[in-house]
């Protein structure tokens, strides 16, 4: 999927929606949807959803619109989706225990390989059906396993040490909700979801009304 | 604060950021800063820093940098937080749980006021301090405290409900976790936080790793 380099970052953080709401459609089995169609059910402008979808080639014909199979399938190969992640998540403290029993995640893909804390009274409990490892074992694991996804969900004072001994031992990308940022480490990628930002944009967008 | 009016949004979702940054230097009685420290310190560059300062007044003088407490004091003016929100949650499963126990927020300025589930087996029963409350005595609820922002903790499928219920009482705003769009709402600000979405683009950033 070579043309996929072209599309900037702005679609690529789009594309997540698209894909929902095909595989929506698709569940419902719907086979094909107009712009004006998808516009409405997801209200953004029309020409909007033209432009995002030409990006990649996803161009629908005029007068039968796209075909949902197809442009799923296509977001879901630029998104790197069809080849499937192995993840683990380090933290089980009540985000953590949360996040391991988050089901979305497999649905998209995302398979939970491995959950790890530094507390010996959390150690070899279990969370559902994932046992809590030892962090100190977490090099071994990742040299035999081989997750290339971290979910980091420790506290703020750990999320440094945690991001650099996944990423020193070749996990490729971070889930950060540590409220910290990790924009220093250059060998991997981070995507930060600090629940508390979402609350003070919200601050201010409410604070007119 | 007329001026904040002028600020665009996306200079808005980069102030929480700041916000917490200067809260730290702060705790630590660091009492003034560079825009070169500043950009070092958040990796971004001290001309972005400069430009995004300088929306709202928050200029640093020759020599001296940015007086920590005043900047500090700014940022939390003008996303509103000075004056404290009230907030209820949705949902007390897993998530929910792991929200209400959240210690951030209130550290914010955001005050968790109620916690709601449909579920018998729950209402009455309690996560750390906060009862869970019947969702049907939310309305009365929202009329006697007023909370002016609800989190929403609940299955996608109940998800545009409970929004739309929130919002027809007076909440102002929403923090959406439920992996559903509730952008046809007219009447309330939406803060989408999809955390499967952020595993999607990541995934996509990894890709050619």
């Amino acid at each position: 999927m070579s043309d996929s380099k072209k599309i900037s970052y702005e679609v690529i953080k789009r594309l997540p929606r698209y894909y929902r709401y095909l595989g929506d459609l698709r569940k419902n089995n719907i086979v094909r949807i107009s712009s004006k169609e998808l516009s409405e059910k997801m209200n953004v402008t029309a020409s909007q959803i033209r432009q995002d979808l030409n990006c990649f080639g996803g161009s629908g014909q005029k007068g039968y619109g796209y075909n949902v199979e197809s442009l799923y399938k296509s977001i879901c190969e630029i998104l790197g989706l069809e080849r499937g992640h192995k993840t683990v998540i380090i933290g089980a403290g009540n985000l953590g225990k949360a996040l391991v029993l988050y089901k979305s995640f497999e649905r998209r893909g995302f398979i939970l390989t491995g959950v790890f804390d530094n507390d010996e009274a959390k150690i070899g409990t279990f969370i559902g059906e994932h046992v809590i490892l030892n962090i100190n074992t977490l090099p071994d694991f990742i040299a035999k396993h081989k997750p290339d996804i971290g979910i980091i969900a420790v506290p703020k004072e750990k999320a440094g040490e945690i991001a650099l001994l996944l990423s020193q031992n070749g996990v490729k990308g971070l889930v950060n909700f540590s409220y910290t940022d990790l924009s220093m480490l250059k060998d991997v990628e981070v995507e930060n979801v600090h629940i508390s930002d979402s609350l003070m944009t919200l601050s201010y967008r409410i604070k007119d009304k």
